[in-house]
């Protein structure tokens, strides 16, 4: 079945109006062109909220508790000033780390800047939605999402549940 | 000294007598063949337990501190399906983590498959054993110890509290 | 303004006398040769501790928290001997983990030998203080250095807090 995707922007500028939401729309366009090769996957949910720990937890949780998402990227507040805080509002909610997405968009991501050593970004899954933290540059999720793309796929029906969706050669 | 290693497969379908086990027989046989690399190594135990946190600690646990085994090897549950939980069962039991592990298993891994980003292993040390999760298909075993290997032996001597042993060129 | 950097010799053997610090000194000029790249940086503060968890946290809050210092580099005790501590240490004491310059440090020390996979080093943020955990091996650091080195000085103006300094690519 369709995947159900949230996309969460963190952005102080972005929740107090002061400045435009460049990264989320880009996500949401991502997303979508990403649909097929995710095997289906729609945008149901859009939000922005502060660099604030409880605002970021207080959607995560609602995202995945009860509206079911299959995945949830947020965007923003990977990095390394005070109020970057993003990584550890998710860490808060996820019950397990998933390393190894982290590992690829990371080595992407250097590919296109050495800045990118600079996100802290983590991912993991709640229940069954999948949280990935990508920078808030709206390029980053494109690159991001290239580096995933290879096995979200099958990353997302993992999540659902579906044991025989394990990979013969990854069990 | 010999170091002593332990295998234990972590899956719902052998323990329950479902399937029978593939990876456990192809650790014995890769540690066996490594031997001499590891500077003489011997599979003395092997066990299977499902899907369950508690199993999976009690064992780690038991070859750890009662049996005093030198490297564990898990094999299996390091996935995103909802009973993939021995990352989380090692976390709660070793003292130290071991990332440079986890990077080098990567990194080889991926040179086979993308769905090697899909693996959660957590690696670490607990008292005087290293304990590592490799991945449940056959294969992973092979691909993650030839990505240790040229460390490996250096590491169980380190572990085993030899401070000789440390390599002059890395403290 | 010029970063205030600090450089903590972890060592049973240099702070028992029993053995001189190779490490501290060639940091300290691999940090004033950096200085330039670095935006600016001086070597405020250098001290030498054994391999002792509350010895290691007590300078890193000290230095974090009342001198003030922008980066703080560690040395040893990365390893996987029993005494080898720092890692676990310095997690304690951090708020924010920094994983993408483990990322980088592990790529290029992996350059210079396989050993490197044995580093357990850890990395994050203390209020605006940089925490970076290096091997003890004198050749390490300037190895190190030269992975962070293209944003390390963006890092460290991001730690201080200039949101302006937030790269116009990575948010
Ligand atoms: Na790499």
């Amino acid at each position: 079945s369709e995947s159900r995707v949230a996309i969460l922007t963190v952005s102080d500028t972005v929740a107090s109006g002061a400045g435009p939401d460049r990264s989320g729309p880009r996500a949401v366009s991502v997303v979508n062109s990403s649909s097929e090769k995710l095997g289906g996957a729609t945008v149901i949910a859009t939000a922005v909220v502060p660099d604030e720990i409880p605002k970021i937890k207080e959607l995560l949780e609602k995202w995945s508790d009860v509206d079911k998402m299959d995945l949830i990227i947020t965007l923003g507040g990977t990095g390394f000033t005070p109020r970057d805080v993003t990584p550890e509002a998710t860490k808060q909610v996820i019950h397990k780390e998933t390393p190894g997405l982290l590992y690829v968009m990371m080595r992407e991501s250097l590919k296109v800047t050495p800045f990118a050593m600079l996100s802290r970004s983590a991912a993991g899954i709640r229940g069954s939605t999948l949280i990935i933290n990508m920078p808030g540059n709206p390029n980053a999720v494109a690159e991001c999402m290239e580096a995933l793309l290879p096995a979200l796929k099958h990353a997302l029906k993992q999540v659902k549940g579906d044991k025989r969706e394990k990979h013969p050669n990854h069990v």
